[in-house]
């Protein structure tokens, strides 16, 4: 290995290439950061957007469009000169000759940041997938926004009492920030949303459960927080079972266990908020830097969120598995990403103009919140806890700030405030593809339209 | 057949149920004026939501999103007590047992009301449609949204300059108001939103042609409209062909017909406004009823817009062949399709209450309009002429008055501002499948990044 890579100086070219893979809140910061430097920025992502993932919920509810917390890359990197954009899904590293595997091409580099996100994890059981889709991407949220909304019609048309059961049963799998935003959304569809648009069935009839295997919903929040959401959550009429283990999914139901005794659901609709994995692309780059990545397929980074041996290729967000001073591993959240992205920006910056920086990355946590439902929401501020209203309006602040676009953020906040104001959500389309036939009922039996007195 | 069916009075139930098939103009007018009348009313549809498909060129070309544009017909129609929205495909009409059949059941009807629209046709060269997409569906708009926005994207990754023209080429068949919006729009695209957006292309470099077989542009306009509408046509940049018919389209080129003389137009994206045709249910109850379809499979209705031989059976809108008072075919418009589902409630209320109404339906114009791009639009309203800004403003207060739901007009209204001030379109996104790689470079050449300099 050259030495000089080693050193964190020598290994700046002239005017060095900088390739960034993936635009979302790390590599998109690091994109920015490094606007007055002198190197060639090229950003590589397969979605030309980068995507407001903490409002996926809302889009996978049918409260916010997708371009509503989507921006495309290059509208947010326009004006910078020395980035480029280009579209492109990277299969492998190849660290020897420092260039990217494209699935059209390769991509030489001088400097690497990897910040390719996540996707889920079934644990092994992959073939739950296909009827438990989860929530990282756009078309997840319009896949689960389909999922959901088809639900409700079918029950609509459905004849029989205990497949209409079935189908207005919702199990939400993990109780995360994501599992209790989808659960908590579920039910304001249910109990309000929807309560005037059918004539057969009662929306409000709605059957929600959000199961999590460990001992309290949102288990990273401290304990008295996570008895409030709880408590908050079951006020919204969805059942909450901890420490209960998902070992089944199906078409038709899940298998639940709790203290070792089991239960079956039957239900249509599963979706999954549980399980987090790095991208794929974090145990190739692990695989080509001969390091051993974690359990999620996260790649180790050091205290300057360097792969071990390569001072050119950085790793940073959910790819990367980081630890804080006191040997915890960082959250995947976004704030720490973006601080991550800041850190890397700034190392490059240093060493392109030869200043030695020896500075580690130390991850500032300044609090963390989920919304449960309309109005409710749960913050950690510091030291400090809010649950309820205030909390509530603390994340509608903290999020409409944190939208990239200014467009977006009045947008949001109009759409935001019909919908809160009508309990409307104006999204909730179903959108198939053409070429399939509509058919929503399961049983074979012809559907008469028997109930014509209204 | 009974013979009360002919006399259009004896043939109501006590309380007849009329099932319309349809949710679109003509439909939802149908649904929205039996409001008061003493009759059960179930609206079927395949999709959940009631389309503006005026605006369905923005959503194509990223202005805006579907949710702007589509209105959950359940919200619409929540307040109504004596209507029912089932979801649903119809795939045939049993005249003889009162029922339609559907993909998973079937509905018996008393009164049928068929406004089902219309759908593309390409003439008997089906085989056109997958290089050359039409316009009628929310997943037709993505589809076309991610296939211009692709365009750029790969033309970006180019290297081959011969590769690059054609991806920057677009060819818009048929100069109706839809070929003449898209062109538009498409130039607006090129001239200003993307304009800062690339590094190696230029898209104002991109070319425009949109192809007609009749002699002018927006043929259907008075003639001196037409050549004021191609003289603004042709200021934006695009190449306007007339008196030209498509007779091949393949996946990288159209061949062009013009006074026998053959074009080839190397280009990868062909957007297709041409033909349009009744949607096949159409051809399905002409034959159930035993009448004629015209060429476009549209069923001939009489002055009461009953099939003939069925006055229990309504046909209207793009589905329907109804003539005026000249014999001339009325054209498939919003407001056609408006006036006859007024006239169909206006006809079954007056059954109902045994009143005899003979008047004949008569199609009021108020005028037409088209936008040709940002600022320009042509309109006639009575035998008054509109060209460039004052018709474009005429056009965006019609089309913000006739959108159904006041959210959806503010947030549009907002949305064209914005857009209007900054040149920006935010639903400028390319949404695939995520299970396909991202492969944008058609070549199997190896495309290596050498433009390094900035």
């Amino acid at each position: 290995m050259d030495p000089d890579r080693e050193s964190g100086m020598g290994l700046m070219a002239q005017r060095p290439h900088v390739v960034i893979v993936g635009g979302g809140f790390g590599g998109l910061e690091t994109a920015k950061r490094l606007r007055q430097c002198d190197v060639d920025i090229t950003m590589i992502d397969r979605h030309n957007f980068h995507l407001f993932q903490p409002l996926l919920y809302q889009v996978a509810t049918g409260g916010l469009s997708p371009a509503n917390i989507a921006t495309p890359l290059r509208s947010i990197l326009r004006r910078q000169a020395n980035c480029q954009v280009i579209l492109a899904e990277v299969t492998d590293i190849d660290v020897a000759n420092s260039e990217l595997k494209l699935v059209d091409g390769v991509q030489p580099f001088d400097v690497l940041v990897v910040a390719a996100g996540a996707t889920h994890s079934y644990f092994g059981n992959d073939q739950w997938a296909q009827f438990a889709p989860g929530l990282k991407t756009i078309a997840d949220a319009t896949n689960i926004r389909r999922r959901i909304y088809l639900a409700f019609e079918a029950a609509e048309r459905q004849p029989d009492a205990a497949i209409r059961q079935k189908l207005l049963t919702f199990v939400v799998v993990g109780a995360g920030p994501t599992g209790v935003e989808l659960a908590g959304a579920l039910a304001e569809i249910a109990e309000h949303t929807l309560k005037n648009d059918f004539r057969k069935i009662n929306p409000s009839e709605t059957r929600i459960v959000i199961v999590e295997a460990a001992p309290h919903v949102l288990a990273h929040y401290p304990p008295e927080l996570c008895l409030r959401a709880a408590e908050k959550i079951r006020s919204l009429g969805i059942e909450v079972r901890t420490h209960t283990k998902v070992v089944d999914v199906t078409a038709d139901h899940v298998r639940l266990e709790c203290d070792g005794k089991q239960e079956v659901i039957e239900t249509e609709t599963v979706l999954w908020g549980a399980g987090v994995a790095a991208n794929p692309l974090g145990r190739k780059l692990a695989t080509a830097c001969k390091v051993e990545p974690d359990r999620g397929g996260r790649v180790p980074v050091d205290c300057k969120l360097n792969v071990e041996g390569f001072a050119n290729i950085f790793a940073i967000g959910d790819v990367a598995s980081c630890k804080d001073q006191d040997g915890k591993p960082l959250p995947g959240l976004a704030p720490v990403a973006i601080q991550q992205g800041a850190f890397v920006a700034q190392q490059i910056a240093d060493r392109v103009r030869g200043n030695v920086n020896d500075k580690p990355f130390v991850y500032h946590d300044r609090g963390t919140m989920a919304t449960i439902g309309r109005a409710i929401a749960v913050a950690q501020i510091g030291s400090r806890q809010f649950c309820g209203f205030v909390a509530w309006l603390l994340w509608l602040f903290v999020h409409l700030m944190l939208i990239v676009q200014f467009q977006n953020r009045v947008l949001i906040l109009m759409q935001w405030a019909w919908n809160y104001v009508t309990f409307n959500r104006s999204a909730r389309l179903i959108v198939t593809d053409e070429t399939d036939p509509v058919s929503i009922i399961e049983t074979n039996d012809v559907v008469h339209d028997v109930d014509r007195a209204s």
